[in-house]
Protein backbone atom coordinates (compact mmCIF):
# COMPACT_ATOMS: atom_id res chain seq x y z
CA UNK A 1 0.00 0.00 0.00
CA UNK A 2 1.20 3.61 -1.23
CA UNK A 3 2.01 5.45 2.08
CA UNK A 4 0.67 9.07 2.96
CA UNK A 5 3.37 11.36 1.84
CA UNK A 6 2.94 9.19 -2.15
CA UNK A 7 -0.58 9.81 -2.33
CA UNK A 8 -0.08 13.33 -1.65
CA UNK A 9 2.47 13.97 -4.14
CA UNK A 10 0.26 11.54 -6.87
CA UNK A 11 -3.16 13.30 -5.82
CA UNK A 12 -2.34 16.84 -4.64
CA UNK A 13 -6.11 18.16 -5.60
CA UNK A 14 -9.61 17.10 -6.47
CA UNK A 15 -11.38 19.15 -8.39
CA UNK A 16 -15.59 18.90 -9.27
CA UNK A 17 -17.60 20.97 -11.92
CA UNK A 18 -20.74 22.08 -10.34
CA UNK A 19 -23.48 24.20 -12.67
CA UNK A 20 -25.47 26.50 -10.51
CA UNK A 21 -29.27 25.36 -9.66
CA UNK A 22 -32.19 28.12 -9.97
CA UNK A 23 -33.18 26.47 -6.49
CA UNK A 24 -29.64 27.64 -5.05
CA UNK A 25 -30.22 31.72 -5.81
CA UNK A 26 -31.80 33.81 -3.79
CA UNK A 27 -34.10 37.18 -4.70
CA UNK A 28 -30.60 38.69 -5.18
CA UNK A 29 -30.28 36.56 -7.94
CA UNK A 30 -26.60 35.41 -6.81
CA UNK A 31 -26.05 31.86 -5.03
CA UNK A 32 -26.98 31.74 -1.25
CA UNK A 33 -24.02 31.76 0.68
CA UNK A 34 -25.34 28.55 2.26
CA UNK A 35 -25.25 26.43 -0.88
CA UNK A 36 -21.32 27.03 -0.71
CA UNK A 37 -21.24 24.05 1.95
CA UNK A 38 -23.15 22.05 -0.05
CA UNK A 39 -20.42 22.57 -3.09
CA UNK A 40 -17.80 21.57 -0.63
CA UNK A 41 -18.45 18.44 0.57
CA UNK A 42 -19.43 17.58 -2.78
CA UNK A 43 -15.63 18.62 -3.26
CA UNK A 44 -14.75 16.55 -0.20
CA UNK A 45 -16.71 13.49 -1.65
CA UNK A 46 -15.20 13.28 -4.89
CA UNK A 47 -11.64 13.59 -3.03
CA UNK A 48 -12.70 10.45 -1.02
CA UNK A 49 -13.23 9.01 -4.28
CA UNK A 50 -10.22 9.43 -6.04
CA UNK A 51 -8.70 7.68 -2.85
CA UNK A 52 -10.63 4.86 -4.07
CA UNK A 53 -13.18 5.50 -1.14
CA UNK A 54 -16.32 6.53 -2.05
CA UNK A 55 -18.38 8.12 0.87
CA UNK A 56 -20.94 5.55 0.81
CA UNK A 57 -18.60 2.82 0.89
CA UNK A 58 -16.88 4.31 4.46
CA UNK A 59 -20.61 4.64 5.73
CA UNK A 60 -21.55 1.18 5.35
CA UNK A 61 -17.61 0.43 6.89
CA UNK A 62 -19.05 2.07 9.90
CA UNK A 63 -16.35 5.38 8.92
CA UNK A 64 -18.19 8.91 9.13
CA UNK A 65 -16.81 11.94 8.73
CA UNK A 66 -18.30 14.99 10.76
CA UNK A 67 -17.45 18.55 9.60
CA UNK A 68 -16.31 20.26 13.52
CA UNK A 69 -15.13 23.66 11.80
CA UNK A 70 -16.08 25.59 8.46
CA UNK A 71 -14.90 28.49 7.10
CA UNK A 72 -15.92 30.42 4.05
CA UNK A 73 -14.78 33.55 2.61
CA UNK A 74 -16.98 34.71 -0.20
CA UNK A 75 -15.54 37.35 -2.70
CA UNK A 76 -17.81 37.38 -5.95
CA UNK A 77 -20.89 36.39 -6.21
CA UNK A 78 -21.96 33.20 -8.14
CA UNK A 79 -25.28 33.61 -10.60
CA UNK A 80 -27.79 31.10 -11.88
CA UNK A 81 -26.08 28.74 -14.34
CA UNK A 82 -22.61 29.70 -13.86
CA UNK A 83 -20.38 26.52 -14.16
CA UNK A 84 -17.90 26.68 -11.21
CA UNK A 85 -14.83 25.00 -10.55
CA UNK A 86 -14.67 24.01 -6.58
CA UNK A 87 -11.31 22.65 -5.85
CA UNK A 88 -10.17 20.99 -2.84
CA UNK A 89 -6.47 19.48 -0.79
CA UNK A 90 -5.01 18.95 2.31
CA UNK A 91 -4.18 21.63 4.20
CA UNK A 92 -0.28 22.13 4.19
CA UNK A 93 -0.22 23.71 7.90
CA UNK A 94 -3.00 21.49 9.45
CA UNK A 95 -1.45 19.33 12.03
CA UNK A 96 -1.40 15.88 11.86
CA UNK A 97 -3.67 13.46 14.16
CA UNK A 98 -5.46 10.20 14.18
CA UNK A 99 -8.97 11.79 14.09
CA UNK A 100 -8.96 15.12 12.13
CA UNK A 101 -8.22 16.24 8.85
CA UNK A 102 -7.85 19.67 7.77
CA UNK A 103 -8.41 21.15 4.44
CA UNK A 104 -8.73 24.00 1.97
CA UNK A 105 -11.00 24.99 -1.03
CA UNK A 106 -11.28 27.09 -3.48
CA UNK A 107 -14.11 27.64 -5.70
CA UNK A 108 -13.54 29.09 -9.51
CA UNK A 109 -15.34 30.77 -12.18
CA UNK A 110 -12.68 30.41 -15.14
CA UNK A 111 -10.13 33.05 -13.43
CA UNK A 112 -11.94 34.33 -10.78
CA UNK A 113 -11.81 33.21 -7.68
CA UNK A 114 -15.17 33.50 -6.31
CA UNK A 115 -14.31 31.88 -2.86
CA UNK A 116 -12.06 30.47 -0.24
CA UNK A 117 -12.87 28.18 2.57
CA UNK A 118 -11.63 25.66 5.33
CA UNK A 119 -12.85 22.82 6.94
CA UNK A 120 -11.80 20.58 9.82
CA UNK A 121 -13.42 17.05 9.76
CA UNK A 122 -13.41 14.61 12.60
CA UNK A 123 -13.62 11.16 11.85
CA UNK A 124 -16.13 9.21 13.95
CA UNK A 125 -18.08 5.99 14.52
CA UNK A 126 -21.87 4.79 14.34
CA UNK A 127 -22.21 6.61 17.63
CA UNK A 128 -20.61 9.44 17.03
CA UNK A 129 -17.32 8.56 18.96
CA UNK A 130 -13.88 9.53 17.56
CA UNK A 131 -12.07 6.80 15.66
CA UNK A 132 -8.52 6.78 13.41
CA UNK A 133 -8.96 7.71 9.78
CA UNK A 134 -8.44 4.68 7.71
CA UNK A 135 -4.53 4.84 6.36
CA UNK A 136 -5.72 5.10 2.78
CA UNK A 137 -7.36 8.49 2.90
CA UNK A 138 -4.72 10.87 4.57
CA UNK B 1 -59.64 3.34 22.61
CA UNK B 2 -61.35 5.94 20.76
CA UNK B 3 -62.14 4.89 17.43
CA UNK B 4 -61.16 6.47 13.97
CA UNK B 5 -64.27 8.56 13.24
CA UNK B 6 -64.31 9.91 16.91
CA UNK B 7 -60.80 11.14 16.44
CA UNK B 8 -61.53 13.02 13.17
CA UNK B 9 -64.50 14.62 14.62
CA UNK B 10 -62.72 15.38 17.49
CA UNK B 11 -59.53 16.16 15.78
CA UNK B 12 -60.39 17.33 11.90
CA UNK B 13 -57.71 19.22 11.13
CA UNK B 14 -53.95 20.25 12.33
CA UNK B 15 -52.03 23.27 11.30
CA UNK B 16 -49.22 25.48 11.82
CA UNK B 17 -47.70 28.80 11.09
CA UNK B 18 -44.89 29.11 9.15
CA UNK B 19 -43.02 32.07 8.09
CA UNK B 20 -41.51 32.47 4.45
CA UNK B 21 -37.41 32.23 4.70
CA UNK B 22 -34.91 34.42 2.80
CA UNK B 23 -33.44 31.08 1.72
CA UNK B 24 -36.57 29.37 0.55
CA UNK B 25 -37.12 32.53 -2.35
CA UNK B 26 -35.98 32.40 -5.62
CA UNK B 27 -34.73 35.19 -8.18
CA UNK B 28 -38.22 36.05 -8.85
CA UNK B 29 -38.57 37.33 -4.86
CA UNK B 30 -41.07 34.53 -4.43
CA UNK B 31 -41.00 31.09 -2.60
CA UNK B 32 -39.94 28.47 -5.09
CA UNK B 33 -41.89 25.91 -6.06
CA UNK B 34 -40.02 22.95 -4.33
CA UNK B 35 -40.28 24.60 -0.34
CA UNK B 36 -43.95 23.86 -0.47
CA UNK B 37 -43.49 19.91 0.13
CA UNK B 38 -41.23 20.87 3.33
CA UNK B 39 -44.51 23.04 4.26
CA UNK B 40 -46.95 20.15 3.92
CA UNK B 41 -44.22 17.90 5.90
CA UNK B 42 -44.03 19.88 8.70
CA UNK B 43 -47.96 20.54 9.06
CA UNK B 44 -48.30 16.74 8.79
CA UNK B 45 -45.56 16.66 11.61
CA UNK B 46 -48.53 18.52 13.74
CA UNK B 47 -51.22 16.37 12.89
CA UNK B 48 -48.82 13.19 14.19
CA UNK B 49 -48.05 15.45 16.98
CA UNK B 50 -51.64 15.93 17.78
CA UNK B 51 -52.69 12.20 17.92
CA UNK B 52 -50.14 12.54 20.45
CA UNK B 53 -47.39 10.24 18.37
CA UNK B 54 -44.60 12.67 17.38
CA UNK B 55 -43.08 11.52 14.45
CA UNK B 56 -39.24 11.26 16.12
CA UNK B 57 -41.35 8.68 18.91
CA UNK B 58 -42.69 6.72 15.73
CA UNK B 59 -39.47 6.28 14.00
CA UNK B 60 -37.78 4.95 17.08
CA UNK B 61 -40.85 2.31 17.17
CA UNK B 62 -39.72 1.78 13.76
CA UNK B 63 -42.88 2.86 12.48
CA UNK B 64 -42.07 5.37 9.20
CA UNK B 65 -43.72 7.22 6.58
CA UNK B 66 -42.96 7.30 2.93
CA UNK B 67 -44.48 9.63 0.46
CA UNK B 68 -45.84 7.79 -2.40
CA UNK B 69 -48.23 10.61 -4.01
CA UNK B 70 -48.07 14.44 -3.87
CA UNK B 71 -49.71 16.62 -6.07
CA UNK B 72 -49.66 20.61 -5.60
CA UNK B 73 -52.16 23.29 -7.13
CA UNK B 74 -50.30 26.84 -6.76
CA UNK B 75 -52.05 29.53 -6.95
CA UNK B 76 -50.56 32.58 -5.54
CA UNK B 77 -47.45 33.17 -4.71
CA UNK B 78 -45.79 33.34 -1.25
CA UNK B 79 -43.22 36.19 -0.59
CA UNK B 80 -40.58 36.65 2.06
CA UNK B 81 -41.47 36.90 5.08
CA UNK B 82 -45.12 36.17 4.60
CA UNK B 83 -46.79 34.39 7.56
CA UNK B 84 -48.78 31.58 6.09
CA UNK B 85 -50.98 28.88 7.86
CA UNK B 86 -50.55 25.54 6.76
CA UNK B 87 -53.18 22.92 7.37
CA UNK B 88 -53.91 19.34 7.24
CA UNK B 89 -56.74 17.07 7.25
CA UNK B 90 -57.88 13.11 6.03
CA UNK B 91 -59.45 13.18 2.87
CA UNK B 92 -62.73 12.19 3.00
CA UNK B 93 -62.61 10.47 -0.52
CA UNK B 94 -59.75 8.40 0.52
CA UNK B 95 -60.13 5.02 0.11
CA UNK B 96 -59.60 3.25 3.76
CA UNK B 97 -56.34 1.14 3.91
CA UNK B 98 -54.21 -0.67 6.43
CA UNK B 99 -50.90 0.89 4.98
CA UNK B 100 -51.89 3.83 3.80
CA UNK B 101 -53.26 7.72 4.55
CA UNK B 102 -54.63 9.97 2.13
CA UNK B 103 -54.33 13.91 3.22
CA UNK B 104 -55.63 17.29 1.53
CA UNK B 105 -53.84 20.66 2.48
CA UNK B 106 -54.33 24.12 2.30
CA UNK B 107 -51.86 27.01 2.50
CA UNK B 108 -53.11 30.13 3.36
CA UNK B 109 -52.29 33.88 3.80
CA UNK B 110 -54.47 35.57 5.88
CA UNK B 111 -58.11 34.88 3.31
CA UNK B 112 -55.66 34.19 0.31
CA UNK B 113 -55.75 30.63 -0.73
CA UNK B 114 -52.10 30.53 -1.87
CA UNK B 115 -51.96 27.11 -2.42
CA UNK B 116 -53.83 23.42 -2.06
CA UNK B 117 -52.31 19.90 -2.14
CA UNK B 118 -53.11 15.91 -1.71
CA UNK B 119 -50.62 13.51 -0.69
CA UNK B 120 -50.37 9.24 0.03
CA UNK B 121 -48.40 7.93 2.76
CA UNK B 122 -47.72 4.35 3.25
CA UNK B 123 -46.04 3.36 6.85
CA UNK B 124 -43.44 1.13 6.17
CA UNK B 125 -40.92 -0.51 8.75
CA UNK B 126 -36.92 0.14 8.79
CA UNK B 127 -36.31 -2.23 5.56
CA UNK B 128 -39.22 -0.21 3.33
CA UNK B 129 -41.99 -3.13 3.72
CA UNK B 130 -45.32 -1.62 3.70
CA UNK B 131 -46.46 -2.39 7.64
CA UNK B 132 -49.87 -1.58 9.82
CA UNK B 133 -50.74 2.15 10.69
CA UNK B 134 -51.04 2.27 14.42
CA UNK B 135 -54.33 2.28 15.02
CA UNK B 136 -54.22 5.41 17.32
CA UNK B 137 -52.92 7.28 14.27
CA UNK B 138 -56.19 6.70 11.74
CA UNK C 1 -38.74 29.08 -38.06
CA UNK C 2 -40.14 25.32 -37.40
CA UNK C 3 -43.20 25.00 -36.37
CA UNK C 4 -44.12 23.17 -33.19
CA UNK C 5 -44.59 19.63 -34.93
CA UNK C 6 -40.99 19.24 -36.19
CA UNK C 7 -39.71 20.51 -32.78
CA UNK C 8 -41.56 18.09 -30.86
CA UNK C 9 -40.64 14.97 -33.41
CA UNK C 10 -37.20 16.13 -33.78
CA UNK C 11 -36.67 16.68 -30.13
CA UNK C 12 -38.73 13.93 -28.44
CA UNK C 13 -37.41 14.49 -25.14
CA UNK C 14 -34.64 15.68 -22.89
CA UNK C 15 -32.50 14.19 -20.12
CA UNK C 16 -30.00 15.44 -17.42
CA UNK C 17 -27.96 12.84 -15.23
CA UNK C 18 -27.97 13.80 -11.94
CA UNK C 19 -25.82 11.93 -8.51
CA UNK C 20 -27.87 11.87 -5.46
CA UNK C 21 -26.46 14.55 -2.88
CA UNK C 22 -25.87 13.48 0.73
CA UNK C 23 -27.43 16.60 1.68
CA UNK C 24 -30.24 15.44 -0.85
CA UNK C 25 -30.93 12.07 1.56
CA UNK C 26 -33.07 11.79 5.10
CA UNK C 27 -32.59 10.04 8.53
CA UNK C 28 -34.19 7.32 6.49
CA UNK C 29 -31.14 6.87 4.06
CA UNK C 30 -32.68 8.00 1.03
CA UNK C 31 -33.45 10.99 -0.80
CA UNK C 32 -36.43 13.23 0.59
CA UNK C 33 -39.14 13.48 -1.41
CA UNK C 34 -38.77 17.32 -1.71
CA UNK C 35 -35.33 16.98 -3.41
CA UNK C 36 -37.76 15.45 -6.51
CA UNK C 37 -39.35 19.28 -7.78
CA UNK C 38 -35.36 20.23 -7.65
CA UNK C 39 -34.10 17.36 -10.15
CA UNK C 40 -37.75 17.98 -12.71
CA UNK C 41 -36.51 21.74 -13.04
CA UNK C 42 -33.17 21.01 -13.70
CA UNK C 43 -34.56 18.04 -16.58
CA UNK C 44 -36.94 21.30 -17.64
CA UNK C 45 -33.78 23.56 -17.91
CA UNK C 46 -32.31 21.39 -20.19
CA UNK C 47 -34.89 20.90 -22.53
CA UNK C 48 -34.86 24.85 -22.94
CA UNK C 49 -31.75 24.27 -23.91
CA UNK C 50 -31.78 21.78 -26.23
CA UNK C 51 -34.26 24.40 -27.43
CA UNK C 52 -31.92 27.09 -27.90
CA UNK C 53 -33.83 28.98 -25.15
CA UNK C 54 -31.34 28.93 -21.98
CA UNK C 55 -33.82 29.71 -19.10
CA UNK C 56 -31.26 32.28 -18.20
CA UNK C 57 -31.35 34.25 -21.41
CA UNK C 58 -35.51 33.82 -21.49
CA UNK C 59 -35.20 35.73 -17.88
CA UNK C 60 -33.41 38.88 -19.66
CA UNK C 61 -36.25 39.61 -21.90
CA UNK C 62 -39.07 39.50 -18.90
CA UNK C 63 -39.95 35.53 -20.07
CA UNK C 64 -40.60 33.66 -16.81
CA UNK C 65 -42.01 30.08 -15.89
CA UNK C 66 -44.02 29.54 -12.90
CA UNK C 67 -45.40 26.09 -11.84
CA UNK C 68 -48.86 26.39 -11.56
CA UNK C 69 -49.37 22.62 -10.63
CA UNK C 70 -47.04 19.73 -10.18
CA UNK C 71 -48.04 15.99 -9.55
CA UNK C 72 -45.15 12.70 -8.26
CA UNK C 73 -45.79 9.25 -7.85
CA UNK C 74 -43.00 7.94 -5.77
CA UNK C 75 -42.05 3.85 -6.88
CA UNK C 76 -38.97 3.19 -5.49
CA UNK C 77 -36.55 4.81 -3.17
CA UNK C 78 -33.27 6.53 -4.70
CA UNK C 79 -29.87 6.38 -2.24
CA UNK C 80 -27.22 8.75 -1.71
CA UNK C 81 -24.70 8.64 -4.28
CA UNK C 82 -26.84 7.03 -7.39
CA UNK C 83 -26.85 8.07 -10.69
CA UNK C 84 -30.21 8.94 -11.54
CA UNK C 85 -31.62 9.70 -15.71
CA UNK C 86 -34.46 12.39 -15.46
CA UNK C 87 -36.41 12.78 -18.69
CA UNK C 88 -38.94 15.02 -19.39
CA UNK C 89 -40.91 15.84 -22.55
CA UNK C 90 -44.45 17.28 -24.00
CA UNK C 91 -47.67 15.92 -22.13
CA UNK C 92 -49.32 14.83 -25.58
CA UNK C 93 -52.91 15.04 -23.93
CA UNK C 94 -52.07 18.24 -22.60
CA UNK C 95 -54.70 21.04 -23.82
CA UNK C 96 -52.97 23.65 -25.88
CA UNK C 97 -52.92 27.13 -24.85
CA UNK C 98 -50.99 30.05 -25.26
CA UNK C 99 -49.51 30.42 -21.63
CA UNK C 100 -49.05 26.91 -20.43
CA UNK C 101 -47.34 23.78 -21.19
CA UNK C 102 -47.75 20.52 -19.70
CA UNK C 103 -44.98 18.59 -19.25
CA UNK C 104 -44.10 14.50 -17.99
CA UNK C 105 -41.40 12.87 -16.61
CA UNK C 106 -39.47 9.80 -15.36
CA UNK C 107 -36.96 9.24 -12.60
CA UNK C 108 -35.10 6.22 -14.01
CA UNK C 109 -31.62 3.99 -12.27
CA UNK C 110 -30.80 2.18 -14.85
CA UNK C 111 -33.86 -0.38 -15.66
CA UNK C 112 -35.89 0.49 -12.51
CA UNK C 113 -38.20 3.87 -12.87
CA UNK C 114 -38.34 5.39 -9.77
CA UNK C 115 -40.94 7.89 -10.10
CA UNK C 116 -43.28 9.95 -12.76
CA UNK C 117 -44.53 13.07 -12.35
CA UNK C 118 -46.32 15.75 -14.33
CA UNK C 119 -46.22 19.43 -14.41
CA UNK C 120 -48.05 22.17 -15.72
CA UNK C 121 -46.04 25.58 -15.80
CA UNK C 122 -47.35 29.37 -16.91
CA UNK C 123 -45.42 31.80 -18.93
CA UNK C 124 -45.22 34.94 -16.66
CA UNK C 125 -43.92 38.68 -17.48
CA UNK C 126 -41.77 40.20 -14.65
CA UNK C 127 -44.89 41.41 -12.72
CA UNK C 128 -46.55 37.68 -12.62
CA UNK C 129 -48.89 38.55 -15.76
CA UNK C 130 -49.26 35.68 -17.68
CA UNK C 131 -47.83 36.25 -21.47
CA UNK C 132 -47.98 34.23 -24.75
CA UNK C 133 -45.02 31.53 -24.75
CA UNK C 134 -42.79 32.02 -27.09
CA UNK C 135 -42.74 30.33 -30.20
CA UNK C 136 -39.64 28.70 -30.19
CA UNK C 137 -40.13 26.61 -27.26
CA UNK C 138 -43.37 25.07 -27.93
CA UNK D 1 -31.90 59.38 17.04
CA UNK D 2 -30.07 57.36 19.44
CA UNK D 3 -26.10 56.95 19.15
CA UNK D 4 -24.69 53.39 18.44
CA UNK D 5 -23.82 52.89 21.76
CA UNK D 6 -26.59 53.04 23.45
CA UNK D 7 -28.22 50.56 21.01
CA UNK D 8 -26.26 48.21 21.95
CA UNK D 9 -26.66 48.98 25.22
CA UNK D 10 -30.66 48.60 24.99
CA UNK D 11 -30.28 45.34 22.58
CA UNK D 12 -27.51 43.55 23.60
CA UNK D 13 -28.35 40.85 21.46
CA UNK D 14 -31.24 39.17 19.63
CA UNK D 15 -32.73 35.03 19.43
CA UNK D 16 -35.02 32.88 18.21
CA UNK D 17 -36.13 29.86 18.26
CA UNK D 18 -35.83 27.18 15.61
CA UNK D 19 -36.89 22.95 15.69
CA UNK D 20 -34.72 21.16 13.52
CA UNK D 21 -36.64 20.06 10.75
CA UNK D 22 -36.94 16.46 8.97
CA UNK D 23 -35.68 17.43 6.06
CA UNK D 24 -32.77 19.29 7.77
CA UNK D 25 -31.34 15.68 8.62
CA UNK D 26 -29.26 13.88 7.14
CA UNK D 27 -28.48 9.81 7.16
CA UNK D 28 -26.44 9.92 10.25
CA UNK D 29 -29.53 11.32 11.88
CA UNK D 30 -27.96 15.28 12.75
CA UNK D 31 -28.69 18.62 11.55
CA UNK D 32 -26.77 18.92 8.38
CA UNK D 33 -23.76 21.10 8.59
CA UNK D 34 -24.82 23.70 6.02
CA UNK D 35 -28.21 24.15 7.95
CA UNK D 36 -26.84 25.90 9.92
CA UNK D 37 -25.88 28.90 7.91
CA UNK D 38 -29.70 29.18 7.60
CA UNK D 39 -30.47 29.25 11.32
CA UNK D 40 -27.54 32.13 11.59
CA UNK D 41 -29.71 34.49 8.81
CA UNK D 42 -32.71 33.58 10.92
CA UNK D 43 -31.40 35.21 14.00
CA UNK D 44 -29.83 37.95 12.18
CA UNK D 45 -32.94 38.74 10.65
CA UNK D 46 -34.54 38.69 13.97
CA UNK D 47 -31.80 41.22 15.07
CA UNK D 48 -32.62 43.63 12.40
CA UNK D 49 -36.58 43.54 13.33
CA UNK D 50 -35.81 43.82 17.10
CA UNK D 51 -33.76 47.47 15.69
CA UNK D 52 -37.32 48.10 14.05
CA UNK D 53 -35.69 47.59 10.29
CA UNK D 54 -37.46 44.41 8.63
CA UNK D 55 -34.74 43.30 6.07
CA UNK D 56 -37.78 43.06 3.67
CA UNK D 57 -38.18 46.96 4.20
CA UNK D 58 -34.65 47.39 3.86
CA UNK D 59 -34.54 45.35 0.68
CA UNK D 60 -37.57 47.85 -0.72
CA UNK D 61 -34.98 50.46 0.17
CA UNK D 62 -32.21 48.97 -1.93
CA UNK D 63 -30.33 48.09 1.09
CA UNK D 64 -29.05 44.61 1.11
CA UNK D 65 -26.43 42.87 2.91
CA UNK D 66 -24.30 40.62 1.50
CA UNK D 67 -22.35 37.42 4.04
CA UNK D 68 -18.31 37.97 3.08
CA UNK D 69 -17.15 35.60 5.55
CA UNK D 70 -18.86 33.52 7.59
CA UNK D 71 -16.99 30.71 10.41
CA UNK D 72 -18.74 28.33 12.04
CA UNK D 73 -17.47 25.84 15.30
CA UNK D 74 -19.67 22.47 15.35
CA UNK D 75 -19.65 21.29 19.01
CA UNK D 76 -22.32 19.42 19.28
CA UNK D 77 -24.92 17.94 16.82
CA UNK D 78 -28.33 19.11 16.66
CA UNK D 79 -31.13 16.40 16.18
CA UNK D 80 -34.36 15.75 14.45
CA UNK D 81 -37.19 17.52 16.69
CA UNK D 82 -34.68 19.49 18.99
CA UNK D 83 -35.75 23.11 19.52
CA UNK D 84 -32.79 25.26 19.62
CA UNK D 85 -31.83 28.98 20.77
CA UNK D 86 -29.91 30.94 18.03
CA UNK D 87 -28.47 34.33 19.70
CA UNK D 88 -26.44 37.07 17.89
CA UNK D 89 -24.79 40.12 18.86
CA UNK D 90 -22.06 42.22 17.77
CA UNK D 91 -18.36 41.28 17.90
CA UNK D 92 -17.09 43.54 20.64
CA UNK D 93 -13.69 43.18 19.31
CA UNK D 94 -14.90 43.83 15.55
CA UNK D 95 -13.44 47.12 13.99
CA UNK D 96 -15.57 49.70 13.44
CA UNK D 97 -16.56 50.45 9.69
CA UNK D 98 -18.82 52.56 7.74
CA UNK D 99 -20.10 49.31 5.20
CA UNK D 100 -19.39 46.14 7.39
CA UNK D 101 -20.60 44.54 11.01
CA UNK D 102 -19.43 41.55 12.82
CA UNK D 103 -21.71 39.39 14.45
CA UNK D 104 -21.13 36.52 16.91
CA UNK D 105 -23.86 33.61 17.26
CA UNK D 106 -24.22 30.66 19.66
CA UNK D 107 -26.80 28.09 19.14
CA UNK D 108 -27.71 26.04 22.05
CA UNK D 109 -30.24 23.09 23.23
CA UNK D 110 -30.93 24.15 26.85
CA UNK D 111 -27.80 24.40 28.50
CA UNK D 112 -26.07 22.55 25.85
CA UNK D 113 -23.54 24.88 23.70
CA UNK D 114 -24.25 23.17 20.34
CA UNK D 115 -22.54 25.40 17.76
CA UNK D 116 -20.84 29.13 17.89
CA UNK D 117 -20.06 31.31 14.91
CA UNK D 118 -18.97 34.11 13.28
CA UNK D 119 -20.25 36.06 10.25
CA UNK D 120 -19.00 39.62 8.50
CA UNK D 121 -21.65 40.94 6.47
CA UNK D 122 -21.47 43.84 4.13
CA UNK D 123 -23.97 46.41 3.22
CA UNK D 124 -24.26 47.12 -1.10
CA UNK D 125 -26.77 48.23 -3.16
CA UNK D 126 -28.73 46.62 -5.94
CA UNK D 127 -25.36 46.72 -8.40
CA UNK D 128 -23.56 45.30 -5.37
CA UNK D 129 -21.43 48.61 -4.54
CA UNK D 130 -20.61 48.71 -0.94
CA UNK D 131 -22.78 51.84 0.69
CA UNK D 132 -23.02 52.76 4.51
CA UNK D 133 -24.93 50.78 6.97
CA UNK D 134 -28.01 52.79 7.73
CA UNK D 135 -27.19 54.30 10.92
CA UNK D 136 -30.29 52.85 12.98
CA UNK D 137 -28.72 49.56 12.57
CA UNK D 138 -25.49 49.43 13.87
Amino acid sequence: MPDEQQLITRLPQSEIEVQVRYIECDPMSVAHHSVYPVWLELARTQWLRDRGMPYSELEQQGVLFVVARMSIRYRKPARYDDVLLVRVWLAKGGKPSRVKVDQEYEIRRGDELLATAETTLVCVDRQGKPQAIPAQIV
